[in-house]
Protein backbone atom coordinates (compact mmCIF):
# COMPACT_ATOMS: atom_id res chain seq x y z
CA UNK A 1 0.00 0.00 0.00
CA UNK A 2 1.15 3.35 -0.86
CA UNK A 3 1.39 6.03 1.96
CA UNK A 4 1.77 9.64 0.96
CA UNK A 5 1.88 12.00 3.43
CA UNK A 6 1.95 15.77 3.28
CA UNK A 7 4.68 17.73 5.45
CA UNK A 8 3.45 21.05 4.13
CA UNK A 9 -0.18 21.30 6.03
CA UNK A 10 -1.73 21.77 8.81
CA UNK A 11 -2.97 17.95 9.57
CA UNK A 12 -1.09 16.26 11.78
CA UNK A 13 1.21 13.73 10.27
CA UNK A 14 -0.49 11.27 12.59
CA UNK A 15 -4.12 11.71 11.10
CA UNK A 16 -3.27 11.96 7.99
CA UNK A 17 -1.36 8.21 8.41
CA UNK A 18 -4.86 7.02 10.58
CA UNK A 19 -6.80 8.53 7.48
CA UNK A 20 -4.90 6.77 4.49
CA UNK A 21 -5.11 3.69 5.98
CA UNK A 22 -8.68 3.61 6.40
CA UNK A 23 -9.02 4.88 2.64
CA UNK A 24 -6.73 1.99 2.25
CA UNK A 25 -9.23 -0.61 3.82
CA UNK A 26 -12.28 1.09 1.83
CA UNK A 27 -10.63 0.90 -1.61
CA UNK A 28 -10.06 -3.12 -0.85
CA UNK A 29 -6.08 -2.61 -0.78
CA UNK A 30 -5.90 -4.05 3.10
CA UNK A 31 -8.39 -6.50 3.79
CA UNK A 32 -9.26 -8.20 7.00
CA UNK A 33 -6.44 -10.01 8.95
CA UNK A 34 -3.64 -8.54 7.07
CA UNK A 35 -0.35 -7.36 8.35
CA UNK A 36 0.70 -4.48 9.00
CA UNK A 37 4.50 -3.25 8.91
CA UNK A 38 5.76 -2.80 12.80
CA UNK A 39 5.81 0.94 13.97
CA UNK A 40 9.64 0.46 13.89
CA UNK A 41 9.25 -0.49 9.75
CA UNK A 42 7.03 1.38 9.29
CA UNK A 43 8.31 4.78 10.45
CA UNK A 44 11.87 4.27 8.53
CA UNK A 45 10.14 3.39 5.75
CA UNK A 46 8.14 6.73 5.26
CA UNK A 47 10.95 8.54 7.29
CA UNK A 48 8.60 9.53 10.13
CA UNK A 49 9.21 9.38 13.99
CA UNK A 50 7.98 6.05 15.42
CA UNK A 51 6.16 7.76 18.32
CA UNK A 52 3.95 9.26 15.38
CA UNK A 53 3.00 5.98 13.86
CA UNK A 54 2.69 4.57 17.21
CA UNK A 55 0.07 7.54 17.74
CA UNK A 56 -1.89 6.70 14.91
CA UNK A 57 -1.66 2.36 15.04
CA UNK A 58 -3.19 3.13 18.76
CA UNK A 59 -5.80 5.66 17.01
CA UNK A 60 -6.57 2.96 14.65
CA UNK A 61 -6.86 0.48 17.28
CA UNK A 62 -9.21 2.32 19.86
CA UNK A 63 -11.66 2.69 16.51
CA UNK A 64 -11.36 -1.02 15.92
CA UNK A 65 -9.85 -0.67 12.45
CA UNK A 66 -6.84 -2.84 13.58
CA UNK A 67 -5.84 -5.22 16.16
CA UNK A 68 -2.05 -5.14 17.60
CA UNK A 69 -0.70 -7.95 18.95
CA UNK A 70 2.36 -8.60 21.08
CA UNK A 71 2.95 -12.00 18.94
CA UNK A 72 1.60 -11.49 15.43
CA UNK A 73 1.82 -7.88 15.06
CA UNK A 74 -0.70 -5.04 13.30
CA UNK A 75 -3.18 -6.42 11.83
CA UNK A 76 -6.37 -5.28 10.36
CA UNK A 77 -9.39 -5.85 12.30
CA UNK A 78 -10.03 -9.72 11.21
CA UNK A 79 -13.82 -8.50 12.01
CA UNK A 80 -13.56 -6.07 8.95
CA UNK A 81 -14.06 -2.34 9.75
CA UNK A 82 -16.40 -1.48 12.62
CA UNK A 83 -20.29 -1.08 11.26
CA UNK A 84 -21.80 2.25 10.68
CA UNK A 85 -23.93 2.13 14.06
CA UNK A 86 -26.22 4.74 14.98
CA UNK A 87 -23.44 6.49 17.35
CA UNK A 88 -21.45 6.49 14.20
CA UNK A 89 -24.24 8.34 11.80
CA UNK A 90 -24.69 10.55 14.69
CA UNK A 91 -20.84 11.92 14.59
CA UNK A 92 -20.91 11.41 10.87
CA UNK A 93 -23.85 13.91 10.67
CA UNK A 94 -22.47 16.45 13.49
CA UNK A 95 -19.50 16.64 11.25
CA UNK A 96 -21.18 17.17 8.01
CA UNK A 97 -23.41 19.72 9.39
CA UNK A 98 -21.06 22.92 9.05
CA UNK A 99 -19.40 21.67 6.46
CA UNK A 100 -22.80 22.10 4.61
CA UNK A 101 -23.40 25.18 6.45
CA UNK A 102 -20.66 26.70 4.46
CA UNK A 103 -21.23 25.02 1.29
CA UNK A 104 -25.35 26.26 1.46
CA UNK A 105 -23.47 29.96 2.37
CA UNK A 106 -21.46 30.13 -0.64
CA UNK A 107 -24.16 29.19 -2.90
CA UNK A 108 -22.64 26.17 -3.40
CA UNK A 109 -26.21 24.05 -4.44
CA UNK A 110 -26.73 21.06 -3.33
CA UNK A 111 -26.63 19.25 -6.72
CA UNK A 112 -22.67 20.69 -7.00
CA UNK A 113 -22.24 18.85 -3.51
CA UNK A 114 -23.98 15.85 -4.00
CA UNK A 115 -21.73 15.44 -7.04
CA UNK A 116 -18.62 16.29 -5.51
CA UNK A 117 -19.22 13.66 -3.01
CA UNK A 118 -20.74 10.75 -5.58
CA UNK A 119 -17.24 11.61 -7.02
CA UNK A 120 -15.62 10.77 -3.94
CA UNK A 121 -17.39 8.10 -3.21
CA UNK A 122 -16.78 6.17 -6.47
CA UNK A 123 -13.11 5.93 -5.52
CA UNK A 124 -13.95 3.79 -3.48
CA UNK A 125 -16.74 1.18 -3.74
CA UNK A 126 -17.64 1.10 -7.33
CA UNK A 127 -21.22 1.79 -7.47
CA UNK A 128 -21.80 2.51 -3.61
CA UNK A 129 -23.65 -0.80 -3.30
CA UNK A 130 -23.24 -2.33 -0.03
CA UNK A 131 -21.72 -6.27 0.03
CA UNK A 132 -23.39 -8.09 2.06
CA UNK B 1 -30.40 34.51 16.31
CA UNK B 2 -29.88 31.79 18.66
CA UNK B 3 -26.77 30.90 19.95
CA UNK B 4 -26.34 27.20 21.22
CA UNK B 5 -23.30 26.21 22.26
CA UNK B 6 -22.14 22.64 24.03
CA UNK B 7 -19.67 22.87 26.58
CA UNK B 8 -19.52 19.06 27.17
CA UNK B 9 -17.72 18.09 23.28
CA UNK B 10 -13.95 18.56 22.45
CA UNK B 11 -14.68 21.21 19.38
CA UNK B 12 -13.54 24.46 21.03
CA UNK B 13 -16.16 26.78 21.62
CA UNK B 14 -14.88 29.48 19.48
CA UNK B 15 -15.29 27.10 16.43
CA UNK B 16 -18.51 26.39 17.45
CA UNK B 17 -19.75 29.97 17.19
CA UNK B 18 -17.74 30.19 13.92
CA UNK B 19 -19.89 27.59 12.61
CA UNK B 20 -22.98 28.95 14.48
CA UNK B 21 -22.47 32.27 12.65
CA UNK B 22 -21.99 30.90 9.00
CA UNK B 23 -25.33 28.48 10.00
CA UNK B 24 -27.05 31.37 10.57
CA UNK B 25 -25.83 33.15 7.28
CA UNK B 26 -26.86 29.88 5.05
CA UNK B 27 -30.37 29.87 6.81
CA UNK B 28 -30.67 33.29 5.88
CA UNK B 29 -31.17 34.25 9.40
CA UNK B 30 -28.18 36.54 9.34
CA UNK B 31 -28.24 38.85 5.87
CA UNK B 32 -25.60 40.84 4.37
CA UNK B 33 -24.65 44.24 6.17
CA UNK B 34 -26.69 42.99 9.52
CA UNK B 35 -24.74 44.01 12.73
CA UNK B 36 -23.60 41.22 15.29
CA UNK B 37 -23.51 41.89 18.91
CA UNK B 38 -19.95 43.65 20.00
CA UNK B 39 -17.81 41.05 21.73
CA UNK B 40 -18.34 42.53 25.12
CA UNK B 41 -22.07 41.79 24.32
CA UNK B 42 -22.33 38.40 22.88
CA UNK B 43 -19.82 37.10 25.25
CA UNK B 44 -22.02 38.45 28.30
CA UNK B 45 -25.24 37.36 26.54
CA UNK B 46 -23.84 33.48 26.26
CA UNK B 47 -21.88 33.51 29.34
CA UNK B 48 -18.20 32.96 27.49
CA UNK B 49 -15.07 34.59 27.46
CA UNK B 50 -14.53 38.00 25.51
CA UNK B 51 -11.35 36.21 24.23
CA UNK B 52 -13.52 33.48 23.16
CA UNK B 53 -15.80 35.68 21.17
CA UNK B 54 -13.14 37.84 19.64
CA UNK B 55 -11.40 34.45 18.73
CA UNK B 56 -14.47 33.32 16.63
CA UNK B 57 -15.06 36.63 15.16
CA UNK B 58 -11.14 37.27 13.88
CA UNK B 59 -11.52 33.98 11.90
CA UNK B 60 -14.97 34.56 10.39
CA UNK B 61 -13.17 38.00 9.45
CA UNK B 62 -10.76 36.38 7.83
CA UNK B 63 -13.07 34.20 5.99
CA UNK B 64 -14.70 37.25 4.75
CA UNK B 65 -17.85 36.28 6.42
CA UNK B 66 -18.06 39.77 8.68
CA UNK B 67 -16.25 42.77 8.69
CA UNK B 68 -15.14 44.16 12.12
CA UNK B 69 -15.67 48.74 11.68
CA UNK B 70 -13.84 50.33 14.52
CA UNK B 71 -16.94 52.64 14.21
CA UNK B 72 -19.91 50.54 12.76
CA UNK B 73 -19.19 47.12 14.89
CA UNK B 74 -19.23 43.58 13.27
CA UNK B 75 -21.42 43.13 10.62
CA UNK B 76 -22.15 40.73 8.38
CA UNK B 77 -20.35 41.03 5.09
CA UNK B 78 -22.20 43.40 3.30
CA UNK B 79 -21.39 41.64 0.36
CA UNK B 80 -22.23 38.70 1.10
CA UNK B 81 -20.55 35.39 1.67
CA UNK B 82 -17.52 34.15 -0.23
CA UNK B 83 -17.95 32.71 -3.04
CA UNK B 84 -17.71 28.76 -3.60
CA UNK B 85 -14.30 29.30 -5.51
CA UNK B 86 -11.83 26.82 -6.75
CA UNK B 87 -9.64 27.47 -3.92
CA UNK B 88 -12.48 26.65 -1.24
CA UNK B 89 -14.08 23.21 -3.65
CA UNK B 90 -10.49 22.17 -3.56
CA UNK B 91 -10.68 22.20 0.35
CA UNK B 92 -14.09 20.97 0.63
CA UNK B 93 -12.97 17.93 -1.52
CA UNK B 94 -9.72 16.94 0.68
CA UNK B 95 -12.11 17.54 3.83
CA UNK B 96 -14.59 15.07 2.27
CA UNK B 97 -12.53 12.71 1.02
CA UNK B 98 -11.58 10.95 4.86
CA UNK B 99 -15.05 11.14 5.70
CA UNK B 100 -16.23 9.70 2.45
CA UNK B 101 -13.76 6.85 3.05
CA UNK B 102 -14.32 6.23 6.21
CA UNK B 103 -18.19 5.66 5.32
CA UNK B 104 -17.07 3.51 2.42
CA UNK B 105 -14.78 1.26 4.40
CA UNK B 106 -18.08 0.89 7.21
CA UNK B 107 -20.32 -0.41 4.85
CA UNK B 108 -22.31 2.68 4.54
CA UNK B 109 -23.71 3.01 0.80
CA UNK B 110 -23.17 5.80 -0.95
CA UNK B 111 -27.07 6.02 -1.47
CA UNK B 112 -27.67 6.24 2.29
CA UNK B 113 -24.75 9.09 2.29
CA UNK B 114 -26.16 11.42 -0.24
CA UNK B 115 -29.72 11.29 1.37
CA UNK B 116 -28.02 11.83 4.86
CA UNK B 117 -26.34 14.86 2.67
CA UNK B 118 -29.57 16.02 0.98
CA UNK B 119 -31.48 15.93 4.72
CA UNK B 120 -28.97 18.32 5.90
CA UNK B 121 -28.64 20.72 2.77
CA UNK B 122 -32.54 20.97 3.25
CA UNK B 123 -32.16 23.14 6.50
CA UNK B 124 -30.15 25.70 5.00
CA UNK B 125 -31.40 25.68 0.80
CA UNK B 126 -34.95 24.87 0.27
CA UNK B 127 -34.80 23.72 -2.99
CA UNK B 128 -30.54 23.40 -2.80
CA UNK B 129 -30.46 25.83 -6.23
CA UNK B 130 -28.72 28.57 -6.74
CA UNK B 131 -30.14 32.11 -6.37
CA UNK B 132 -28.41 33.47 -9.22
Amino acid sequence: MFIQLDFETDQPIYLQLVEQIIAGIARGELVPGERLPSVRNLAADIGINMHTVNKAYQELRQREFIQIHRQRGVVIHPNGPPPADEMYITELKNTLHPLIAEAASRQFSQEDFLKLCQGIYDNYRKGGEKND
